[in-house]
Formats: structure tokens, C-alpha cells, sequence
């Protein structure tokens, strides 16, 4: 281990799993001087001479060393577990910074948990920024997407450190850029992980639906995902589709075959949804994905209601499975444009209660390379917003309504095929249920109102008065005794 | 006013809203002697010379009359709007109740906050008592469904009172029944509205299809809903939908027609999506009507939006109207038979997380009358837990197996046609993709499991090996680089 009298070290990284080494390989590589710091402190030496052997980096024994190698003022990134271990190790830490360091929380925390620790940390005269750190081991070795929020004046600190890492578009744009206040970094990062867990649905629909509808084998697949990585779909989480699907196992079958059907579902998934029932957004297409989830975990359940709840009798043959190959494309990508349609419209809700100024193309820009959602569509909701910068909705961008347009035919297609087929496809069918009721100016809900006004006398509002004034009807009367009244239902 | 120097008083409600009212007049109306007390002080004397004249309610001036009124122990429900105001009135209360009295909230309080409060009372000495109460003014005027949960010791003590006043159905059990520990009685009622949430949702896509598909007129459409309210979907919600449909307005048009479209959620629909994220259950189709209610909100982007995005170009064109009719009621009632499911798997994994015993066929007979969703479908759901106690899901009940097998062919025609029609049914939809799922041995969460296992190392399990034992890939390597790990990822 070095060891150093002056302070010489720009960051410090505490938490030495693989997202953090990698970050701070990645740091290293870029000129920056990184202490590394560890709770289990044997796990700083097996780094210094393992991955980390040649480099600058410099090891720690203890949070006093770690601090006394840092320059001013200090920067400590901790990598640790989302959770208590956050808060635990910011106690560990504080008493040995001063006035002005920054604390950085790069792990997946909650953005509420992060609002309540700049909150804290800034009443002890400290910054603080919780930032989104996506892209995997990967991302986080070679360029990730970095999505910081916190405490505004520590941004000019960092931004040499965090934008030089990140992933950089082909503009050599960074993809990274400040998010805003508070909790924004978090919660844009846990919009992220959300939309993720809609796109890899939708792949998993257009997966089981060719192979349980057309009867491709894994190989055939791969292929079809490869020539879809080509055109508008070209992203990450679509070109790794075609290469799992082409892996084979040490017999020489498809190794995907052989993996069992189950996921778990926690954390970020599980958070969006819950944000979006608090902010009453319509993110429709990430629930169905998150309990996609949910269901895949109920193995023996579904084992057992396969024998016993039956399928359609007559399952519908395809004519042509090029063409009906064709229409999945179309369908996963209107599908996408919901799904992101939705993503923008909770983080349009987020940014209006807690008061952030989101630049939303720049939230595409960071997400555009580095993730896992990464992919040339995020190139076109940057454009989107570049031009309008106001835009209410995704769908009503003319490239995205145009594109929806386009494959909307191919789309009610393969959902009413998946219907009848008895293939379950509730991400898309969910994202095209939501396109057509954001399309509709009339919904049922004038049934709903008056379901409500009869039973708990709650009132409503007509479409031939103005909207706030609100009547009560007498329903079980026999027509006529409709009152108006002023109070808020 | 009856002033009294001996306790006579079996119970006092606080809080004279039209729900507290209608409860105490019921209470009054079987025996029982009610104390009835408001913090504003007037609503008490306006009740006892207006709704109450001529009844035993007695009426309080202040905390210490009412307490003085009542017998021992002391029964005192809160009627007042959840949320703080149960904080604060519990505080008022306390200092002038003994050890043993109890304290109940009738309120739509959220579990949680009722499991912190029972606590809280219980560290006094006292009891408390955390219970849903459905059925809106008439029903609590009448004969509500009351789902109390808490302390149970309180039980015994609250029992007459509760069963008393509960709706009773045809054999003559009351709709009332203690639920469980803690906050198990807000819990079912949460749940319950839920469940509610789901079956508006229903009736307004089968309304709109009749309306936007088939061109029904109201009258029309009443008269359908008339002729279900006679078979499987005889209920509450499908018998005041009839009625409304038929209600005309003061110039002879249905009334239905001039309410806005514009519905809102908050309180217990989104607090069941907030649980099932948080229990990893699949509620999706009460998910989809809470969504439906936030896009109904936006009716300004509709109007927008519906003058911008396109629907079909080729409509679907009904050969049948009456044929169709038939296939909805087949598709509305499979579609509930998922719903209910689904409810009930949310309520199985809260027993498990919360250590709740319920009786989940009592829970449905508690539903079966006085409340919003009270049906002859409850019916069928008890009679399925009293065959089977241990039945894991509704759907494999071999009544409701063969009812959804019977209609499934109708449920799949419906949403086809919804979705080539471009009318939004996202409820009867994401339940028809839940049964498919559920109903699925293989899901393609094997290649979700793949991609996770390559961008983060997250390991997977194998078909061909023991449950537990979890491998990783080396993706990018060209084949057989695949490693056991024991890890728990």
C-alpha cells in the first residue's frame, strides 16, 4: 500500500464490490487519484494487488487514512448497499469531514431516502449527492450513465470526475449532466431501472410469442433480433437478446432453454409503480412488467394451473410468420414509444411535486450510452424536446405520433393474436389499451362519476356547465331531482 | 338535550359526518343506546333536534359528557376523516378513558397506520380497533359491512354492537365478522376497494364498447345491464348501473350522458397497487382501473391528443349486436373471476407478511351484503373456500375453472375486438394476459434471467438442475463459459 503524508487523492470510493472497483479502475484510467476504502479492510489489499495492481489507485486502512488522503475539498463516493448501510456509513464518515466536503451516494437508494440524507448532511454544513450509476460491471469499468442529484454547489466538483467517466454519445456529449435537486438523481435513475424492466418485458412478449406461437427455435429468434438491432429498435438490451439466444451450452443447445422461467422483483420496479400510485400516473406498461415478474416467481403455481385451466380450443395458425415477424417490430416498437410516453409523463408528475427542473432531453442524452436501456430511440426523444422543449406528451412529437400511426395496424395485430392465441403479452396489450384511452376524448368515467354520486353521494361535474361546479342526483328517485352544490367532492 | 348522571350509554361515535350519523341511527334503531359527540359542537344539538328527534341518542357538549355517559367498558368510534384528524382525536380522547376501554376507528384509515395506533393505545392499557365499514350512507344507515380488526380482547365487547347493525344475508349470517390481529379489518377493506376499483372499471369498458363499438344508446345499454343484474353478475355496482343508464334528466335525455368524463383516485385504489408492489403480487387489473381513473383525470390532453393520434383505419364492423352482448357478459364475468383472484392473492401474502389467520371465505361473506361490491359472485367464493380451505387460487376453484373455461372463448373475442376497434378495455385485457400467464408452465422469464445474468452478473437457474443452484455466464465469451456460484444474487 502507498502511503502519503500531502493529500494527493481527488476521490474517495468506499464500497469495493464490482460496481465499485470498476469505478474506480474507470476513474483511474482517466487521470483521477482514487482511495479505495472498505469496511472488511482485507478487501482493499486483495484489490490493490489484484485488479487495481500498477495503477494510482491508493488504498485505505481506515476512514482516517481514506480522509487524510483526499484534497479539498474531500469527495467520498460510497458504493455501498442500498439501505441502512448508506446511513450507517454516513455516520462513520462525518465526524471526519469538514465544512464543504461532499458525500455521494452512488448505489440504487430510494430518492426519498436521499432527500432525507442531504437534508441531514447539509445540517451538518457538509454537500450531498445521490447519484444513478447505470450500465452494469460493464458501464461502470468502461462508461456508465451517471444521473447526479443533491446539493447543487457540490456539482462544480464533481462534474470533471463523473462527466469524464461516463459514457459519451457520438457527439462526445457526456452521459451525464446534473439532474437537480434533492432526490432528482435518484429518481431519475429509479425511472431508469423502471422503464428497463418495461423494455425487457416487451422483449420477453415478442420472444415467447415467437416461440410458442410461431415455433421458431432459439437460433431462428436470435437471427430475427439481430435484423431488429439494425433499424429503429438498435439498442443494448435488444443486441444482447440475439447474442443469449445464439449461446450455446457445452451440449451445443440454445443455453436459454435450459434457464429456468423465474425472476425476482424488488427495488427500483417495485418503487415505480409505487411512485406512480402516489403521483396518479398511468405508468400502465412497467406494473404489467413488474408483475410479469411476479408471476414467473409462481413456478409451482403455474405448473399446477397448467394442467387444469385450459388454453383456447382453437388456436389460431399463423399464414405467413415473416409477416407476422414484421408486425411483432412494429409492436414492440409502439409499445416502446408508450412505455417511454408514460416514464416522461411520471417524471413530469415527480418534477412538479417536488419541485425539480428537469431538462428532459438532456434525461434522454444520459440514458442515450452507458446503460442498459441505451439505444438509438433515446436519440429521438432528445430530438423531441429539442424542438419542443414545452411537449406535453411523447405521443404527440410528430416523429413518435407518426411513427405509432405507422405501426399501429401491426400492433392491434399482435396483441389480438396474442388474445387468441393464448400467448400472454400484457405489456403490450397494456400499452395499447393506454394509446387508446390517452386518445380518446370520451372516456367511461361519466358512468364511473355517477356510480359514485349514487352510492356515496359524491358528486359531479357535466359536460354542459363549468368544470368546478359539481351536482348531487337523487338516483333512486324517478328523474328530475338533480341539485347543484359548491362543495369539493 | 337527555343529560343523565348513570352511565346508560352502550357506545359513543364521534364525528357527525353522513356516515357516523346513519350508523348511530342504525345503532339506535336495534337497541342499542349511542353517544353521539362532534367538535363542533352544534352539529350535535343540529342532530339530535333534526335526523335523531325522537330517538335514545343522547348528545355530548364535550369529551367529559360523553365519557361520562358511558358504560363500562367504554366503546368510543371514531367517524372522522382518516388520516391525522384520528391521531388527534385519539390523543383528545385518551386522557379521559381507563384502563380496558376501547377506542375504534370506522374511518378508511390505511393499515399500517392502524397496526402504529393499536400499538400506541394498547402501551395505554386500552384496546383498540381498526375496522372498514361499506356500504356508503345507506348502507350504514341500514345495514353496512363492518370488517374489524385490532385488539382481539376488544372483540367480545364490540361483537353485538357490530353484527347487530351489519347487513345480513339471506340465512341470516351478519356481514360482520372479526377479521384479525392489527390492521387486518383496514386491510380487507382496503382490498375491498380495490376490488371495487376493478369491478367500475369493468362495467364502464363494457359499457363503452356497447356505446363506441356497438352504438348503444343509454336506454339501450340499461336494459342490458338489466338482463345480467338477473344471472352470475346479480350485484349491487351492475343494478345501480342499470338504474342510471335509464335516469333522464329534466329535459328527458339520459343523465349519464352530460356527466364529465373525469374521475379521480386516491385513498385506498392506490394504496392496494402500493401493497401489491410492496408484496410482489400481481393485482394488475385493479392496477389498470386505477390507471383508467388517472387518464380520465387528463381531459384537456385527451381532447388534445384525440385530435392528433389515429385510431384504426378499419374499424371492425359488429355482424351481431346481440351475439356480441354475449360474448361481453361472458368477458365481464371471467374478467371478475381474475380480478377476485388476484384480490385474493394479495390477501394470502399479507396474511403471511403481517401473521394474520383469515378466514378468506368469511371474508367474502362479509362482502356478500351491505357493502359496494356485495354480489351473488361472493357467494360462489365462500362456497370455494368452505369446499376447499387451503385452495391456493380462486382459479383453480373447479367452479370458477369451469366458468372461465366456458367463457374464455367470449373474453377473447371481446378484447380482440376492443383492440381492433381501438376502444380501451385495459382491465378485462391485462386479466385475460394474467390468466394466460398464470396458466403458463414456461413464461420467457428464462431469457429475462439470461439478460440480467449478462449486463449485471446477477446468476441463474437451471431447468436440468436443483432449485438454489445458481450459475453465471461469461456471455461474451463464444460458449461454454458457464460457472456454478452459490451466491445468493
Amino acid at each position: 500500500m502507498k502511503q502519503t503524508s500531502e493529500p494527493q487523492a481527488d476521490i474517495a470510493v468506499v464500497g469495493l464490490a464490482v460496481m465499485g472497483q470498476n469505478l474506480i479502475l474507470n476513474m483511474n484510467d482517466h487521470g483521477f487519484t482514487v482511495v479505495a476504502f472498505n469496511r472488511t479492510v482485507s478487501k482493499v489489499d486483495d484489490f490493490l494487488s489484484g485488479e487495481a495492481k500498477g495503477t494510482n489507485v491508493i488504498g485505505a486502512h481506515s476512514i482516517e487514512d481514506m480522509v487524510a488522503a483526499l484534497k479539498h475539498p474531500r469527495r467520498v463516493m460510497l458504493m455501498v448497499k442500498a439501505g441502512d448501510p448508506v446511513d450507517q456509513m454516513i455516520e462513520h464518515i462525518l465526524p471526519h469531514l469538514e465544512t464543504g466536503d461532499i458525500i455521494i451516494d452512488g448505489g440504487n437508494s430510494l430518492f426519498t431516502d436521499t432527500m432525507r440524507r442531504m437534508e441531514y448532511v447539509e445540517s451538518k454544513g457538509l454537500l450531498y449527492v445521490g447519484t444513478g450509476v447505470s450500465g452494469g460491471e460493464d458501464g461502470a469499468r468502461h462508461g456508465p450513465s451517471i444521473m447526479p442529484g443533491g446539493s447543487p454547489a457540490a456539482w462544480p466538483y464533481i462534474k470533471d470526475i463523473f462527466q469524464g467517466i461516463a459514457a459519451k454519445v457520438d457527439d462526445g456529449t457526456p452521459c451525464c449532466d446534473w439532474v437537480g435537486q434533492g432526490g432528482a438523481g435518484h429518481y431519475v435513475k429509479m425511472v431508469h431501472n423502471g422503464i428497463e424492466y418495461g423494455d425487457m418485458q416487451l422483449i420477453g412478449e415478442a420472444y415467447q410469442l415467437m416461440e410458442a406461437y410461431l415455433g421458431l427455435e432459439a437460433d431462428d429468434i436470435a437471427s430475427v433480433f439481430s435484423g431488429w438491432n439494425k433499424g429503429e429498435l438498435d439498442s443494448f438490451l435488444v443486441q444482447i437478446t440475439a447474442d443469449i439466444l445464439a449461446f450455446k451450452d457445452i451440449d451445443g443447445k440454445p443455453l436459454v432453454d435450459k434457464i429456468l422461467d423465474t425472476a425476482g422483483q424488488k427495488g427500483t420496479g417495485k418503487w415505480t409503480v409505487i411512485s406512480s400510485a402516489e403521483l396518479g400516473q398511468p405508468v400502465s406498461l412497467i406494473s404489467e412488467a413488474v408483475y410479469a415478474r411476479c408471476i414467473s416467481a409462481l413456478k409451482e403455481q403455474r405448473i399446477a394451473a397448467a394442467k387444469v385451466l385450459a388454453g383456447p380450443a382453437n388456436r389460431p395458425k399463423p399464414d405467413n410468420p415473416e409477416v407476422f415477424i414484421g408486425h411483432l417490430r412494429q409492436a414492440l416498437y409502439a409499445s416502446k414509444i408508450a412505455s417511454y410516453a408514460q416514464g416522461y409523463m411520471l417524471l413530469h408528475a415527480a418534477a412538479e411535486e417536488y419541485g425539480w427542473d428537469l431538462d428532459y432531453g438532456r434525461v434522454a442524452q444520459m440514458w442515450r450510452g452507458g446503460c442498459i436501456i441505451r439505444s438509438r430511440f433515446l436519440g429521438n426523444i432528445t430530438d423531441a424536446f429539442d424542438s419542443n422543449p414545452e411537449l406535453t406528451n411523447l405521443l404527440l412529437d410528430p416523429f413518435f405520433a407518426k411513427a405509432v400511426e405507422d405501426g399501429q395496424d401491426s400492433w392491434r395485430t399482435v396483441v389480438s393474436t396474442a388474445v387468441q392465441a393464448g400467448v400472454p403479452a400484457p405489456a403490450m396489450g397494456s400499452a395499447l389499451a393506454f394509446y387508446d384511452a390517452y386518445r380518446s376524448d370520451r372516456l367511461p368515467a361519466n358512468l364511473l362519476q355517477a356510480q359514485r354520486d349514487y352510492f356515496g353521494a359524491h358528486t359531479y361535474e357535466r359536460v354542459d356547465k363549468a368544470r368546478g361546479e359539481f351536482f348531487h342526483t337523487d338516483w333512486t328517485g324517478h328523474g328530475g331531482k338533480t341539485s347543484s352544490t359548491s362543495y369539493n367532492a
